[in-house]
């Protein structure tokens, strides 16, 4: 047996700038217009920790903040979230902006610029030198989130006849290297990219041997029309570092690097959980009239979905009226309804992003979901009889719950996976609706189970 | 404006290989006993692939597909999923698991080796030469989930008086280098980190420069006893490729990639999902059996919670028992509150999870929610105001419902803050037990509110 020895959580943390004692340093120094001192506080600070900062703060000491700091670099522009990047350009100079954003990268720029409005951006645009604007464009007319709005578009390639003596030397001499690259990729002469060499190998090999006999296996090509989610998907399955982007002509343009496919995945994730949960694309640094119209709207299908649920409560008023026990324990068999059914969507909606759960096994998992509901239901049956057995004094009712929980929870199974099976097969996000139908589904065969079953057996 | 093309979604799916087609080839090659067949179904897939594929068909089927296969990479043995290694490494022979192992990096071995039970853990471990072994049991010493375990212990280090020539003429002699690295590590004479230089960087910098004069901004190492949640942090806030790894006395004994750190990110982000959703360690190999227990156990929590609410209800069975329409409203506040309880909740987990959300700025978030919460439950509490008068014909019962809903969402905003909140304070996952938490509290509130107001209103 191994030893597993715990560590101590959270105990070491002082790579975690943004703490307590730091914001409320920057706040004085915001507050007594100190702008030395804010600077120094800022100096060695990250681009992505200076963005956070700028989030964490309140809109007000936000402008403040802002105006002291004078000008931002183009890098904190980029880390900086979406929904804030628009008030943050508007109170930058023009020139400011422009110096801001001629630092940046084709593919920082593109994500940037994706995002404003037209008039912002029109003018990041035309802080650009017109080559750079040029590759901008480019980039921004292939499809939003797809493989080429990702992409950079400076790209290491070599001809297939290459040595690694040759490529050594092709890399001594060039100016303007990506910043980051990992992989040479090797093109025929119609430049579709054949295979690629990682810079170890390069290293490590005598400088006679062909490029061709160092090609990694892990080697393969996106088109520029992919949707970035499956990027990210292929990414994390095959362990990839790099990958060449293609046009429709299989011709190399471009190249993404795993640092970009690991923020889709995070914000894919993301996208997931608050898709389940209904709150749209939000974030903390959103004003509260925003937020709140961002919730309303799935509150109000909620509201929809809620009156059902009672309507079919009020279709037994006379049953409820009678035996007030049934207004005290229908809550119970909604209730676990809806967490069981909770269950089976989250694991099929994770399935369904990992594509472990495909056309191919969806039969068995549908089945599979079903069982555990059936068998869950059957032991929660048990227990919630006997508790209200026990607690309302009547066997017969104990019979009611238990029959209808049973019943609920294999309801509750099947709905929780073959709702977002569904969804997805007729091209909706099977995590956007997800949530209140699932819930719809067995709060109203919850009640109409256990309110029928109530007044054919109790009355 | 810049237009932007949409894309035709799933339509180019061709490099997603596990389709309902070739699962139909699999499994007919399977049931004919073609191992030929089989084999050259196989031959081309990615051990990723393939570890998809053993765990997407059916358990029986799943030992016969072994069996046809006959041994297995270890790739494919460290693709597969948790759940599912012990089974199949049960059913290999002692050599074909020790051929397996053999193939594997440090870091994948360890992987492997700390989900085993002991005589599996035993097995492995003897299969490995006793260098391989040192290096492994050197690993399995670190906490569980600590950078110590996802590290891999092949390091390209360099001394600091080191030139670009000298980088390259030892890469060029060293035999044994990393599969996969990116940097080369600058270490002090007491082997500890002080810089890394990319491998783009050495080959296209002049041979006499020192590797000094390289250094990436980006340079930052990590304690071996860090939890991998910061890691994967760490990597995604500050765009790394690879981090060093080091000892207490700051000596580096190891680096981890980020292809690694991107697997962790992924894990983390299903482990928040699935403790939101009560649904725990689970895959969908698993058996019936084990996955209904092991969601037993969070619906034995709403249970106990629903039977919470419940008695509330019961408090006020009097002034039910006298008002059936009561019954048929209360479920409406309550899943109102619910909802928005957890919109709350999933926006303050991820923003935890991010380290958007910290103590710097918990109580400004705080104030936000529940602001957020006021002016929903002001609309809301409007609205079913006005349905709960017409469709009961009682404008006081309007009132009651409308007032009720309006506390229960201010409640359900700030509980879904500062519950999460709470339990990290005192060091519980925020994802674990807030769902079920923040739901009873809404629940409990939404019928006390409601009921209350109805026994003093309306009786």
């Amino acid at each position: 047996m191994i030893a597993e020895p715990r560590y101590d959580e959270g105990e070491d943390e002082e790579d975690i700038v943004l703490n307590e004692r730091f914001l409320a340093q920057v706040r004085e120094a915001v507050e007594a217009g100190d702008k030395v001192r804010l600077d120094a506080l800022l100096d060695d600070l990250h681009a992505a920790d200076v963005a956070d900062l700028i989030e964490q703060v309140g809109s007000g000491e936000r402008a403040a903040l802002l105006e002291l700091m004078g000008g931002l670099d183009g890098d904190i522009l980029s880390e900086l979230d979406e929904g804030l990047r628009e008030e943050v350009i508007d109170q930058l100079e023009p020139e400011e902006l422009a110096e801001a954003v001629r630092d940046l990268e084709s593919d920082d720029v593109v994500d940037l610029v994706e995002d404003l409005e037209g008039e912002q951006a029109e003018a990041v645009l035309e802080a650009l030198d017109s080559a750079d604007r040029a590759v901008v464009e480019q980039s921004l007319a292939f499809p939003e989130d797809s493989a080429g709005r990702l992409m950079q578009r400076e790209v290491v390639m070599a001809p297939e006849h290459w040595s690694v003596g040759d490529a050594i030397d092709f890399l001594r001499e060039a100016e303007d290297l990506p910043d980051q690259f990992y992989h040479v990729i090797v093109v025929d002469p119609r430049l579709r990219p054949v295979g690629y060499v990682t810079l170890g190998s390069i290293l490590s090999a005598p400088r006679e041997t062909p490029l061709k006999a160092l090609f990694e296996d892990s080697f393969r090509t996106v088109e520029a029309t992919r949707p970035q989610a499956d990027v990210a998907y292929l990414f994390n399955q095959y362990h990839l570092i790099s990958m060449p982007v293609v046009d429709d002509d299989d011709r190399l343009i471009g190249v993404i690097t795993i640092d970009d496919a690991m923020i889709v995945l995070d914000e894919e994730h993301e996208e997931d959980m608050m898709l389940m949960a209904g709150v749209g694309d939000s974030s903390l640094s959103d004003t509260i009239l925003e937020t709140a119209r961002q919730r309303f709207g799935w509150l109000f299908v909620n509201l929809l979905t809620a009156i059902l649920a009672s309507a079919v409560i009020a279709l037994f008023s006379d049953v409820v009226d009678q035996i007030v026990a049934l207004a005290i324990a229908m809550p119970i068999v909604a209730s676990m309804g809806g967490n069981a059914g909770t269950q089976s969507l989250t694991v099929a909606v994770r399935a369904m992003a990992t594509r472990d759960l495909t056309g191919a096994n969806a039969w068995r998992v549908v089945m599979r979901e079903t069982a555990v509901g059936f068998l869950n239901g059957l032991l929660y049956g048990v227990i919630l009889g006997a508790v209200g057995w026990l607690w309302f004094d009547s066997a017969m009712l104990g019979v009611v719950l238990s029959v209808a929980m049973w019943l609920n929870l294999v309801v509750a199974g099947l709905a929780g996976i073959a709702i977002p099976l569904g969804l997805e097969k007729v091209g909706i996000d099977p995590a956007l609706a997800s949530g209140t139908l699932v819930t719809t589904v067995t709060d109203v065969v919850g009640f109409f189970c256990f309110l029928s079953l109530a007044s054919w057996l109790l009355l």
